[in-house]
């Protein structure tokens, strides 16, 4: 097994959106295929292992000590399923990744058979903030989820957060986010 | 394309799930493999298209109508990804389905590349309360997230089911759950 840029999906997905549709403004102006001066917006490839993607998500939260071959193993197995839009934000100076978003698509019966989006783990270096990827990369997975035929996307955050989720369309639900935790 | 009996997951999981283990009582004592006088506690299969599964299901939202065409691919989806496990509760003299609820496993990179559960569509048929099938499929659901090892397990629910999910170890997250809602 070796780590190489073989997409995770295919970056036509994110290369088609439309983002005239977008709803909320950026100053100055990005947008996907162009988010920012030495950055690009892509899919996760395997590659980026070696490009500091887990030091970006422990910026987020514990990753522990992931080898290659379990990464491996784990993105294999997301692209199999075609349900794990992992998208990075990569600095190509450095070679390094800099922020990072995931969209789920759940399958469902209800709604004739109809698809959820979840949003998990947005995270943004340190070293990035302030230059609105947190941003771009929100907007995107909303219209990714758009396309992909989601009838709702769905996400659960921190109270801090909730302001800058609402920019987007997102509502506080009157449902309860309950979990039962086994370990950490 | 044909409805048959083929399971949505390896019935053996069910079965293997070391029912010591449940943390919440029944009176009178039910389990997955006795959920009382005639029913079975079972994966979901295609030929329960033809049992009434939608009909349950619409007893929770709404379903629209679906061919069995779209069901099979749909199921077939499920199957191939290997994260979902729906179950079903039948009713053997009826040949009708009664209740279900939905495992789903999310993989992850964070925390060792682990794997979260999802809870959705918890729904037993009007006919069919009081026989604590909500609870034997909730506690189900939990040791059989437990087993595929899973570091939590989460959903979403009404207030006024707060307290029903307290008694499995559910705690009702300081997160906020966010929606954005396409069509319905």
């Amino acid at each position: 097994m070796l780590l190489d840029e073989t997409p995770l999906f295919e970056p036509a997905l994110l290369h088609g959106l439309d983002w005239s549709n977008n709803s909320v403004s950026f100053s100055p102006p990005i947008s996907p295929s162009s988010p920012g001066e030495g950055l690009i917006l892509r899919p996760l490839c395997t590659a980026d292992f070696n490009r500091g993607f887990f030091r970006v998500l422990s910026q987020l939260t514990t990753t522990g000590d992931v080898t290659p071959e379990q990464f491996i193993k784990k993105f294999e197995h997301m692209k199999m399923a075609g349900d794990y839009y992992v998208i990075v934000v990569e600095d190509r100076q450095l070679g390094q990744i800099v922020a990072t978003a995931t969209l789920i698509t759940e399958h469902k019966f209800i709604h004739s058979c109809a698809k959820r989006g979840r949003v998990e783990e947005v995270v943004v270096t340190d070293a990035c903030r302030g230059k609105q990827l947190g941003k771009l990369l929100v907007a995107t997975l909303i219209l990714l989820s758009k396309k992909l035929d989601c009838y709702k996307i769905t996400l659960e955050c921190a109270p801090k957060n909730v302001a800058f989720y609402e920019k987007f369309g997102y509502k506080a639900s009157d449902e309860t986010y309950m979990q039962c935790r086994f370990f950490d």
